[in-house]
């Protein structure tokens, strides 16, 4: 939810005129995508969205996530498509920063996830893992369990005006998935960030899957367990096990969960939510000046971690 | 710049099915008017702008604004137009909240105005004027002198907080414009607000003037008042005239402006630059918690009033 960059008429003509789609009708910031500013483009071709990748992105990430979309959709994976300049080149520069054209995806994200939501979800979820299986390009998971420490270390000292003990329990954490944390999974890449907020449905059916910036190289299964802690929790932080029983049942039905990845699923769900309470944590403490985001709520994660901690095993994921 | 309500997927379909335009392809709020909830609404039959009111925005006036808007795209004006529903209705409530579609007006703000902009802007405020005359509703002014000391007054105690002597220099400014105000010059309904982000170009053409919503009765020529100053100042502050006689001469081809407009512009261009530091400044002292917008220095405008309060004649505008 976020525009940061004032993107001038002249400027967006002149940019233009290296594409061949068309001319602007109009562009229009929109409150969607966190790390960068984004906006909705129409031209007299179509529609398109138009993203100016703020400091947060790593320039040298770019060609990864560009290449991952321009795989992804041509195995007909619903994603946003980048589109190539005249010169071939997707990535070039704008107003500064680097910037590049996707195609508009349409449909709707869910503000109230069903548990057929979560199904489509998991089945959508399989077929972009095996569609990705053939990538080239790697890149590290900068939030997976090596980055942790480091925003715990920048966090721990000032946790406590959230939530009193918070350092405390964070890092105790921290230290135990340090310990127990899985070497062997099948790995691939994954999204890393799948939030209702980045899955379009029309009439109930998935539309497609948006915001690939924080995709990477981990285990494929720890992808199911980000979408445990965020798609299957309600508003007062009850688990909803039939959400979570459907988003598994989805995945499972393209792509069968291995008896190794399903045993780790409950590990893998502390790591998740500990992931999001840090980042979050983080983002909370340190508000960027001039944002027009306001952070969300880290407190949410400890609760959802609370009650992986008390899993005993993946039956309380709805699996037998 | 600000999207406070979320709409969820559920209710945006139940609001569509009131009206005759298809149905929801994707709906993304938007960075784009400072008092309301705004989404550009994408259906299978076209782009929308769908709007939900937010509080400063007053119920009863709403008849007025869409009435206006109604009226002036009657003829031909290129405004939003108002899309009524199966039932004749232009307004509704969705998520608890007033709400409208109009139609989507292609074009971008000019983030660099430009001389010819300027001029027309300046023919187009003046076929809006005349398009608006027999237009029946009334809606009085808030923001124009009568409503300036209730500003003063909410903001004089902490105004030294922006800059020191900002009270008294306000102060004084409004008890001489109260004494020095006219009371019987040409008038109408005014736009109020034609700040360049609500006036759209295709190609150096104006192609739509938006966001009406402080539209009122008040004198035409405090409306080019508004302009000189939202218009005519550089980013260092300096004052350019060309800018001035452009909009003044494309006013003044299509409606002549008459000799007593004329002599009271130097005292309206100065009550214009109040109206905005008044509101800018009580922007600034009352942050509302949750909003997604920053307010805007209200100390630019102490600039362009310290600017018109120098003025000794319309000819500091450009006019002869």
């Amino acid at each position: 939810m976020a525009v940061y960059t004032e993107v001038s008429d002249a400027d967006l003509d002149a940019f233009l005129r290296q594409y061949d789609i068309g001319e602007a009708l109009s562009c229009k910031g929109i409150a969607e995508g966190v790390e960068n500013s984004n906006y909705l483009l129409q031209t007299d071709r179509g529609n398109f969205i138009l993203t100016l990748y703020e400091k947060r992105v790593a320039r040298d990430d770019l060609p990864f996530f560009l290449g991952l979309l321009d795989h992804l959709a041509s195995r007909d994976f619903p994603c946003p498509t980048p589109i190539h300049g005249r010169d071939g080149a997707a990535l070039r520069d704008l107003c500064g920063r680097p910037a590049a054209i996707v195609g508009f995806l349409a449909g709707m994200w869910p503000r109230r996830p069903s548990p057929d939501h979560c199904r489509a979800l998991g089945e959508a979820t399989a077929r972009m893992h095996l569609a990705a299986a053939d990538f080239p390009l790697r890149r590290e998971n900068a939030l997976g369990p090596a980055g942790w420490r480091a925003l715990f270390e920048a966090t721990r000292d000032r946790a406590h005006e959230v939530h009193a003990g918070l350092a405390r329990a964070v890092g105790d954490e921290l230290a135990w998935l340090e310990d127990h944390w899985p070497r062997d999974l099948p790995a691939g890449i994954i999204h890393a960030d799948l939030f209702p907020d980045n899955v379009f449905f029309r009439h109930d059916r998935l539309s497609g899957i948006i915001d690939f910036y924080f995709a990477c190289n981990d285990f494929l299964v720890y992808e199911l367990a980000i979408c445990l802690n965020a798609w299957c929790f309600e508003g007062d932080g009850s688990f909803n096990i039939t959400k979570a029983r459907s988003l598994l049942a989805g995945y499972g039905a393209v792509r069968p969960i291995g008896r190794d990845e399903l045993a780790a699923l409950p590990l893998l769900a502390r790591g998740g939510a500990l992931r999001f309470l840090l980042t979050r944590l983080y983002d909370w403490l340190n508000q960027p000046e001039g944002a027009l985001v306001r952070p969300k709520n880290p407190l949410e994660y400890l609760s959802r971690l609370r009650f992986h901690q008390g899993v005993k095993s993946p039956a309380a994921y709805g699996l037998d």
